[in-house]
């Protein structure tokens, strides 16, 4: 038989479990190992059999309060009329957890314990039988199921087995998983990265959510696109592993190395799966062990992970995987279901008014920062016909809901500034957290109509009034209760090399001296400035080379002039001096944030007003170079 | 100034947590150590300080898709109709994750090529500047905010760090916290306790709750109840700790020592909380350190290092304590409320249709099982009136709300082959838990009419008819409609010591010889044929010595006739053989269980009747001795 013939290829989701479920009951995955250790080390471990008592807790009958034992008998009816004396012999003093003796069997309570000078006692009340006394066996009794099998050991389960005499239990075996990755162009972490080389930080993420799973990982050496190497290292690994990951880089040459070692080596079980992230995934039986070929894209072998992984690493621990919390949202956008495949978004989510809006992150599956950013997922599956705008949608949360509600949802022009209100708000107590959508200035807007963010930060200069922002709110937000707060002031110019080396003044010098400008994407508040500009300066935009070339912020503009691959871009100082670049101030433009009228009560929103007037934060701005802050605060506009 | 008189005594939770929040701000608590670690080690620590990006990431402009690099304008209108024809210096091959050379700015998808004999390329559509690009920045652009400080780092946030050039972070310091036992009868875990010595376990418990909390903990060997040598310890611990915990015995004199030793090493801050349980806990500072002293009893130690410790483990870190899960439940049975307390009382959950049941534990602070089986938390504030039956509470959940929805509550007479339940149950996939409280059969049919539970054992022997369960079950619960199933058939006799060497072979020889008896509960099955073959026999109950003296588990009993508390007492044949010790058979009695109508289609329901029905399961039970299984799941009785 061909093994190459094996595999299944490009299956619906639903389909590839089944197969892999299958391919892993004929090698036996989940018939566990097991070891013995000390209760002590046992936290978070998983029973293997149900544990038994010892012996009994408590050991003996112990008195339950500072007093004496006594036979009840000898009380009779005791009063305060009457009192009972009792001498040094028909009594015993005992402390809390101190023994009763066996010809007790009451205790009574040192208040109510006269003492008498000939060493006597005069008590006044009756006792009932074993009263205060904690008998044996009275909170565990030996024999008797402390846990059952396959129960997740917490510190009372600890404090539980100890009492009753058990001191070492019986746990699963924790798996042991090797993550490869492997691509000639992959470098270690904090080496600086020459172009074309990448540096290698997937396999920390997947280390990272394997260990949180509960497994132990071993992370490889990047090991190069040959064949013959990688062969070595997954047999080398399937022998020391009860998984093994492999992590494609980004080049589809490597993937296919992936699949044919695999092949080779072993037997694909399933190639390909139909999931939009995480197509290329490879599953396959190496040495009667499950290895799992990820797809090179960080956010693709994420989610590759989680959903053929993650189960593995429980089962093998006897455990079932938590199941996250979920919510109900007001999808803000339609988002189309792309034909044949189970699809995964990303989604931001804002609790605007009582309703959660969630906001597809709409970045690729290269993005770690969509990840870090992203507040839940949305799985539109298979044969779904796309979802429409308002229509409500089951997020799984990736962050907890009590964040979520503490969240201010920021979308619109990004300005260095709101990174560090972010951090501002942030060390609030309790801590409230900025998620910021850099869509540029009309972005922003068109997202406060669909309201799906409490502020947008916007600079949109309105050529024939030359008035910035409010003639869009007219135009755009036209019946909608809102105020326009100044944030700052900003100079907007030209952003060059260090020293200005092609002494760029003007448009005209780019145009001259067929400068490469990078540009920034039309509805941009500083496209509009750029545009006026160039038209101020009677240029035809056609004679700018790079014109066409559009990036989405001032800090990707300075990363283009920084990396040489411009010479000039428009944007704002505060990102040439954050990258050490040289700024040619062209024009001061306002930047305003637009608070819908509903949210300026908003306790987040207040917390963001009183932070972007403290002393020391708008002392902090200045430092960040070209703001002025004479207005910061004030309402500029309502409506 | 006294140093002993600087406390207050005895202060409501309210106030004792304002005046210690004082204290704190005076040492300055929360003033953070900080540490710079690799990314890769910092899973689960907090960011001390704002995270930016040291790089953009892509760093180059890299491709997105396997293919040729181009220029977009030497496509032109290229169409099928007329191709474009490229030469081999106008385009480059590319793989995912290439760099694009800087004279192109686009990417052709290989599918889209064709490759000609001469090494020209041939293409039929045109391209849009930077198509399948990935340009520099895209993803995280330098000097960008990664993640806020007092952010807790997740696997993502690692490699968004690593991404971006960040390969050192500095985080939160860990609190080094010392956990002192005191105690003189304290012994280490895993000796066999003499009476008077109690095994030491809380610092155990009290350890895996630190850790879990995120602190770096140690466990000091027992202290005796030496103040030397307690003030020495402490004053070790303090130099080596940022938190200090003490952990009295159960003794009160313990108690004592520890509160003269933390007033003369330092100050008592807090010396008694008006809470129930925990009241003697005490909080001091030595050498500006917090210093815990929690009570003896294990409930109350943890209660209050819940109460006291937990927030200051993660305010060290720059974290908040994340808020549990809660939810609303019905309160089965009253609670009255201590007066000027806060109470905080154990419960466990039941699903029962859709109303969730809250009953209390009803346990004392000494029993760890208790815990070990609570589900939640029932908080009643100082000046409540109490609760009524019926009344809706919240509960702080102790497990995942999805864990007690699994639950299937048992409340009635205890089998031994209830824990074989349990642990099968637990096997299920998902797991069934069983909760199983042990308050006799009547107390069973008492729980069944109050709708606490879904199931109760019970071996109730009607002395005028000779019949068992169903003449009860007509009495109590007559009008509810439910079934009564047949469990097993069990031997009851005398439990005696091995080789039963006082020969007992009918409670006449127990009153002859003067044995001493241990017997059940009033309510208990076993209770009711004790008495009547104590009528049979003639006999007035009066001369039986230990008559009065009642415990509540078969198992109970079986503990006191192998510690010699007792001689003798009536009891099933499995807790005999479960202990090693000797059985004399009186009578068989027939053990059913209810199950309201309501429940017995319940798939927790249908999954016990099928355990129980498992021949694999049968046999099991066989080896426990005394059952006989004949009619095992047959109902008996229906109404």
């Amino acid at each position: 038989m061909n093994r190459e013939s094996i595999y299944v290829a490009n299956q619906p989701l639903s389909e590839a479990l089944k197969i892999w479920e299958q391919a892993l009951k004929e090698i036996g995955f989940g018939q566990r190992r097991t070891r013995v250790i000390p209760v002590d080390e046992a936290l978070g471990e998983t029973t293997a059999r149900a544990v038994y008592a010892s012996h009994s807790s408590p050991t003996y009958n112990a008195s339950a309060m500072d007093g004496v034992a006594v036979r009840f008998e000898d009380l009779g009816f005791a009063s305060e009329a009457s009192p009972v004396v009792l001498k040094s012999d028909q009594y015993q003093s005992v402390n809390t957890g101190n023994e009763v003796p066996d010809r007790f069997n009451a205790v009574v309570m040192i208040e109510d314990v006269h003492t008498r000078a000939d060493g006597s006692i005069e008590l006044i009340n009756s006792a009932t039988p074993w009263q205060h006394i904690r008998t044996v066996g009275e909170d565990i009794v030996a024999t008797e199921l402390i846990l059952p099998a396959g129960h997740t050991i917490r510190p009372i389960d600890q404090g539980a087995m100890l009492a009753s005499g058990v001191a070492q239990v019986e746990v699963n075996a924790t798996p042991k998983v090797t993550v490869i990755p492997t691509g000639s162009e992959l470098i270690a972490p904090g080496s600086p990265g020459k172009p074309g080389q990448i540096i290698e930080f997937n396999s920390r993420i997947l280390a990272g959510y394997l260990r949180e799973w509960g497994a132990e990982v071993s992370v490889l050496s990047p090991v190069s696109d040959d064949p013959e190497l990688i062969t070595e290292a997954l047999l080398e690994a399937v022998k020391r592993s009860d998984i093994v990951v492999t992590n494609a880089g980004a080049s589809a040459g490597t993937r296919d190395f992936s699949s044919t070692v695999l092949a080779s080596a072993g037997r694909v079980v399933v190639r390909g799966v139909a999931i939009k992230p995480g197509k290329p995934v490879i599953l396959a039986l190496v040495d009667s062990k499950p290895v799992i070929g990820l797809p090179g894209y960080p956010i693709s072998a994420i989610l590759t992970l989680q959903l053929f992984a993650r189960d593995l690493v429980y089962r093998f621990r006897g455990q079932r995987p938590p199941s996250g919390e979920s919510c109900n949202a007001i999808m803000s956008r339609p988002m189309h279901s792309p034909m044949g495949v189970d699809q995964f978004v990303r989604v931001t989510l804002g609790r605007v008014h009582d309703t959660l809006i969630a906001t597809p992150s709409g970045k690729g599956a290269g993005s770690v920062m969509s990840l870090v950013r992203a507040d839940g997922l949305l799985t539109i599956p298979v044969g779904s016909e796309g979802i429409g705008a308002g229509e409500t949608v089951r997020i799984e949360l990736m962050r907890p809901m009590q964040e979520v509600d503490r969240t201010l949802v920021a979308i619109g022009s990004h300005d260095n500034i709101l990174d560090l209100m972010a951090n501002g708000l942030h060390q609030l107590d309790p801590p409230i957290r900025l998620s910021s959508a850099h869509v540029g200035s009309m972005g922003g807007i068109m997202a406060i109509r669909r309201g799906e963010a409490h502020f947008g930060g916007t600079h949109l200069l309105d050529e024939q009034t030359g008035e910035y922002n409010i003639p869009f709110i007219k135009r755009f937000l036209a019946g909608m209760q809102l105020r326009l707060v100044n944030l700052c002031y900003r100079q907007q110019g030209f952003i060059v090399a260090k020293g200005n080396p092609k002494a760029v003044r003007s448009f005209t010098d780019i145009v001259e001296r067929k400068l490469l400008f990078i540009n920034r994407q039309k509805g941009a508040g500083t496209r509009l400035l750029t545009d006026k500009i160039i038209r101020e300066s009677g240029l035809d935009p056609g004679l700018i080379a790079g014109y066409d070339h559009e990036e989405y912020t001032h800090m990707n503009i300075a990363v283009a002039v920084m990396s040489g691959s411009a010479d000039v871009g428009m944007g704002i100082r505060a990102a040439a001096v954050a990258l050490g670049l040289d700024f040619v101030p062209v024009a001061e433009e306002r930047y305003d944030l637009i608070v819908p009228e509903a949210f300026v009560d908003d306790k987040r929103m207040s917390a963001a007003f009183d932070l972007i007037q403290d002393q020391q934060f708008m002392a902090r701005v200045e430092t960040l170079g070209g703001y002025s802050l004479r207005h910061c605060g004030n309402v500029i506009y309502r409506q």
